[in-house]
């Protein structure tokens, strides 16, 4: 996905809000919006979002010294929703279908997303979890999802957001196939998990964990590892979680489900949804038809 | 009023809307965001927000050679406020107290800005008009006002947009004071009020209208004529509508009340209240003091 004009004073909006978060120092969010506003002015608008959301990102670590800003609150959301998941995986277990239960679930963890809004309070996912498991999903989008994990060989499952990743693990538990890959990000990136989150809520025990090599806030391809762009070309079905996944491969041409909550009005115009809509979204057609034809990748060999 | 932080993403916004508003034609709405980033990533923040305002409507002008984009809508909202008039003028002489019931109308006509936001519904002036004769105006402000207008011997009462200068033509028609002088911009601005408005609503046949050199959305001093900074500094009482005027007059030393609708939260937050009050604030003490120790005018001798 392009990024769009109206990205651009939320962008700034963006930058402001994380300047604020990380110091109170107005010298430095002076400093981080004059020079958002000036990559902004110059950005190559067929990026995707997530690009200019790692230069603000980096931008502030430079000008603050903060290595990770958003540490603490990784770390409160990942105990706390921690603390929810015996309960949550009840729920998945006594339900009359467990695995879309699981689907919604994993999908309602992704209101735990720092990049849209700074700050996030727990009766907000409370209601996400409730609305998720109520709100209307795509039944075609489900069945075939479905299908797809139980012939899947090879998943890689590429990851969002600390917190959210235990919501992922009530899924991953609900999936039938047996080489599983959990992806997350190399270095700290907004609240974005890293291998320490996974370690911490246990995924690791569960599912091989690997790095993109990568710390933009989605799936930059060009910018990941040639290490883990093998993986993704290897697996035959990808399930990419978040708003950033979906920005950086919703045009790439391969087997990918999508599994998020519209959070931003952008991203659910390009969806065709409405802002909070529980999205389960199959890569779109023209690019499995380009699958079916000729199975390289995207890069082709790698 | 410096420019805050936050305004920025909302100079970002505000320009995209205004350049779909004047055309369809996507490249000039990227060559417009991409210099008004470039210009707020220079801008000097102790400039009021009317600067930048003022430089987006040029750009507009200049990248599509619309000398006037916001004509029609300035005519409709001339049309339409006096098709309200005669009604709303009986309200003012039939009411209790006319004077506030036409104050608080004045503050009504706020609502039409399309500064803020490029469209407006007819309900939506309704509604304020229902809103602002009922909800809570100062007492002790409007106590001063009422004294204030009584003893002026020259007042300059300084509009803001077409068809809110109908509503302003009921205040007008409540003053006591007999040398009144109001003004409008020089050249078309926004929806901002010019002297074909001031023509077009009549009050040129009450009261004698003047431009002020300049078609900044507010009044910036150092760039308005020197005849209309004469009529400034004459003036025993100013009054001053609408946003713009308040953010490039507050720290002005001038015997000055500002009537307005509070409708961005940066104001509404330097103004102490809630987006959506209807406000009548008098000029700060600290310039009244000034004022009465030594009435220059601010730019002394002129």
């Amino acid at each position: 996905m392009k990024t769009y004009f109206d990205c651009m004073p939320c962008f700034i909006r963006q930058a402001l809000d994380a300047a604020r978060m990380v110091t109170d120092d107005e010298q430095i969010h002076e400093q981080v919006l004059r020079e958002v506003l000036r990559l902004a002015s110059n950005m190559d608008m067929r990026q995707s979002p997530p690009l200019m959301g790692q230069q603000i990102h980096h931008l502030i670590r430079k000008l603050t010294g903060v290595h990770d800003p958003y540490l603490e609150m990784k770390d409160r959301f990942n105990k706390l929703a921690l603390e929810m998941y015996p309960e949550l995986k009840e729920r998945v277990e006594t339900s009359i279908d467990p695995f879309e239960t699981a689907v919604r679930l994993a999908i309602a963890g992704n209101i735990i997303d720092l990049g849209v809004k700074t700050e996030l309070a727990e009766s907000e996912i409370e209601k996400t979890i409730a609305q998720s498991l109520t709100d209307p999903l795509d039944t075609e989008a489900m069945k075939e999802f479905r299908n797809a994990t139980t012939q899947a060989k090879d998943i890689l499952y590429i990851g969002d957001n600390a917190g959210e990743i235990v919501f992922d693990r009530l899924l991953i538990e609900q999936l039938p196939c047996e080489n599983i890959t959990f992806v997350v990000k190399t270095g700290p990136i907004i609240n974005d998990a890293t291998m320490e989150d996974a370690q911490i809520v246990g995924l690791t025990d569960i599912v091989n964990v690997i790095d993109n090599g990568s710390d933009a806030p989605g799936t930059i391809l060009e910018s990941c590892s040639q290490d883990f762009r093998r993986r993704f070309n290897e697996a035959d079905l990808v399930i990419a979680k978040g708003q950033g996944n979906y920005e950086t491969l919703s045009n790439v041409n391969k087997n990918i489900f999508f599994l998020l909550k519209a959070k931003c009005p952008v991203l659910a115009e390009h969806l065709g949804c409405e802002i909070g809509t529980v999205v389960l979204r199959r890569q779109s057609n023209i690019y499995l038809e380009g699958v079916k034809n000729e199975n390289k990748g995207i890069f082709g060999k790698v």
